[in-house]
C-alpha cells in the first residue's frame, strides 16, 4: 500500500485539502494518505521546505510526499516529481523540495509536462488539485516517474542559513518556530565550541544546552536539543516567542563562558 | 471500500471529530473516512452548503457526503439522507445539503425516522455521533437508504445570490473569503459582458480577469477565475479580506471598460 | 485492523502529529489511526484526560488510546501502557490516563522500559515520536503489553472537581469550554435536586434544564444536558463562553427555584 504525504500552506479553514484526498480517494483509492502539516505559513517556501525536510524521514520507503506552498502558481514555474533513494516528491519547482531532497541525495528530476495525468480543464489557482495530486495518484498506482515528463538535470534550491564563526562567537539564528513557541535555530550541538559556553538569544543569555526543558524552573529560559537535532530554546510552561519577542532570523550567539 | 466524507463547524479544537471518528470506526470498519472541512464558521449553513458543492465532486462514485451545520440540533428539523446519481449525502434538513444536491438532481429524500439505526440514548447536542454518523455507517455496510426511514417529496433549499444587471452594470457580491483571504463572489466568467471590463470591490477597481495571481505585482489586487468555476479577487501574497476590509455580502460590480 | 487514536497538545501548526503518523505507517502499516484532537490547551494535563474520557468510548474494543501531554518529557517520569477490558492507554505518568482508565477499571499497568521498542537515538523532547508512537506501532501489531516493561500497581491519577452541596445549594464549576464556546460543568443531571431549579453561572440564571439549545430565543442563555452526560450552559447562536466571560474553573451554582 503506497502512502501519501501531504505538506501544504492550503489550512484547514477551507475544503482545499478535503478536495485533494478526493482526488487520491478516486484515483489511487489503495493509498493511504497523511497531513504532514497544512499550516505552512501562507507562501512560505523556506518553511515548508523545512518541515518536509524533518518529516520526510519518518515515512516508509518509498512513501510519496506532495508538498504545495507555491506562490507561483498558475505560471510557467515547472512542478517537479524528485527521485531519492527513499522517496518520491512532488510540488512546484522554487525550492520547497530541496532540503528534504537535497542534491546530493536526488537521483532524477522530473518536469511534470504530460497533462494526461492531470485535471482536465486545468485551474490556474489550484495546482493542489488538479496537478499535484493526480500526479501522486499516478504514482501511488504505479506509473514510473519517467512517464509523467522528461528528465531535466535541476531544481531551484533553497539553503538553511549558515552559522559564522567570528572571533570566539558562534552566530546563528531562529529559522523555525514551533506552536508551543519554541525558537529553533540552525544551530547543531556538534557545532558548539568545547567547553562550557553561554548562548544567547535577543537579551536573554542562558548557561549550556540542558538534557530536557524540565531541567530549568517554570518561566526560565532553556536551550535543548531538539527533535530535529538543532539548538532550541524554549521557555518551561510558556512560550518563548511570546516571552522573547522572538522571530525566524532573531539572531542567537554562543560563546565560551566566562 | 465506501468513502465517508465529513464536513462540519465542529471545529478542531475539540474531539467531536474523533468521536464521529470513532463510531465510524466501530460500525464500519473497512469505510474510508475523509474530512473535508471541520472549519465552517459556527452554524453557518450557506457557508457549509457552498463547500460541500464544490467538494463533492472530487469524490469517488457512491460517496457518502455527512455534513453537520445544525443550529437546530434536538428540535423536530427533520434529518435527511439524500440520493443523487452520484452519491449520497447525510445531514440536517436546513438547506446544508441543498447546494451539492440541488432539486433538479435529487433521485430520492429519506427522512431519517429509524431510530434503531442510530445511538441510544441520544443526546439532544450532538446528533453527530449519535444520528448522522451511525446513520453514514450503516449506509457504508450496505444499508440501503430507504430503511432509514420514509420517502419525502422535498427538503429545505438554500440559493447562492444572484447576480443582477442594471444598465451596463453587472452586480454580484462576495459569497464565500478563503484561509489566504480571497473573495470569492457569485460571479462566473460567461456572465462577464463581452469585450475590457472594469471590476470593483469596494473601493478598488482591476481591469479584466486575469491568468493567475501572479499577473500582477506584490501588493496589487487581481481577479481570477478560481477553481470553483467562480470570479475571485485577492491581493498577490497577501490578503484582500484583511487589505480590502471585505466579507461575505460585500458588493461586487463589473461594467465595460471605460 | 488495529485502531490506534491521537490526542495530544501539539496543535496542527507543526509537523508533530504527521511524523508521529509516519512512524505508525512505517512500523503498523494496517492500523487504522484516527485524531481525536491535537489541540489540547498545551500542557493542560486535566483537559486532555477529560477528552480522552469522553472519546475512548466511542472506539472499537481493543483500541489503543494514545495521548501525548507531556509537561514532564525528559525527566525521570515513567511512561505506561495500561490496559482496562475495553481498550489499551499510552502515555505518561502524570494522570493523563486516569479519567479514561480510573483505577476501577485498570487491569494492568506496565512501565515503557524496554527500549528495543523505541527509536534510536532518542530525543529528549519528542516522546510522541520516539516513545509513544513506536510502542503504540508495537501493540497494533501483536506485542502484548507484558513485553514492553515490568507491571506496576499504580500511576499517577487525576480527578473531576467535587460537586458540593451547601444548604440548599449545589456548587460545581466549569470544567470544560468547547470550540463553540459552551460551558461544560461537574454537574450530572441526577445530582440536581427534585422539582423545578435555578442555575447560575457567573451572574446570569437560567430556569431549569432545557431539552435543546434552540428551547431558548437567539442570544438567550440555555442550560442543557450535553453529549458527555454533564450540564453545560450555552447561549443560543453565540458564544456563552465570550458573553458571560466564562472559563474553566467558573463556580455554578443549582438551587431550588424561588
Amino acid at each position: 500500500m503506497a502512502t501519501v504525504t501531504l505538506t501544504t500552506d492550503f489550512g484547514s479553514n477551507d475544503p482545499f485539502v478535503g478536495i485533494v484526498k478526493g482526488i487520491l480517494a478516486s484515483r489511487a483509492p489503495a493509498a493511504r494518505v497523511v497531513d504532514v502539516t497544512h499550516a505552512i505559513p501562507p507562501q512560505d517556501v523556506f518553511a515548508g521546505a523545512l518541515v518536509l525536510r524533518h518529516a520526510a524521514p519518518f515515512f516508509p520507503p518509498g512513501t510519496i510526499h506532495v508538498a504545495v506552498v507555491d506562490p507561483g502558481v498558475g505560471t510557467v514555474r515547472p512542478a517537479l516529481c524528485v527521485s531519492t533513494d527513499e522517496a518520491l516528491f512532488v510540488g512546484p519547482d522554487n525550492g520547497l523540495l530541496s532540503l528534504a531532497a537535497p542534491p546530493a541525495a536526488v537521483r532524477r528530476i522530473v518536469h511534470l509536462t504530460e497533462e494526461r495525468f492531470f485535471l482536465s480543464p486545468r485551474s490556474s489557482t489550484f495546482h493542489g488539485r488538479d496537478v499535484f495530486a493526480p500526479v501522486a495518484a499516478a504514482l501511488a498506482t504505479g506509473t514510473p516517474p519517467a512517464s509523467l515528463g522528461p528528465e531535466v538535470s535541476a531544481m531551484q534550491t533553497l539553503a538553511v542559513p549558515e552559522v559564522h564563526r567570528e572571533g570566539g562567537q558562534l552566530r546563528g539564528q531562529v529559522i523555525y518556530v514551533d506552536g508551543f513557541g519554541n525558537l529553533v535555530t540552525n544551530l547543531t550541538p556538534g557545532a558548539l565550541p568545547a567547553g562550557a559556553v553561554v548562548l544567547r538569544v535577543g537579551t536573554v543569555r542562558v548557561r549550556g544546552v540542558a538534557p530536557a526543558y524540565s531541567a530549568v524552573g517554570p518561566g526560565e529560559t532553556v536551550a535543548v536539543v531538539n527533535s530535529w537535532g538543532l539548538i532550541e530554546f524554549a521557555i518551561r510552561d510558556g512560550s518563548a516567542r511570546t516571552v522573547l519577542d522572538a522571530r525566524v532570523g532573531t539572531a542567537v550567539v554562543v560563546e565560551p563562558a566566562p
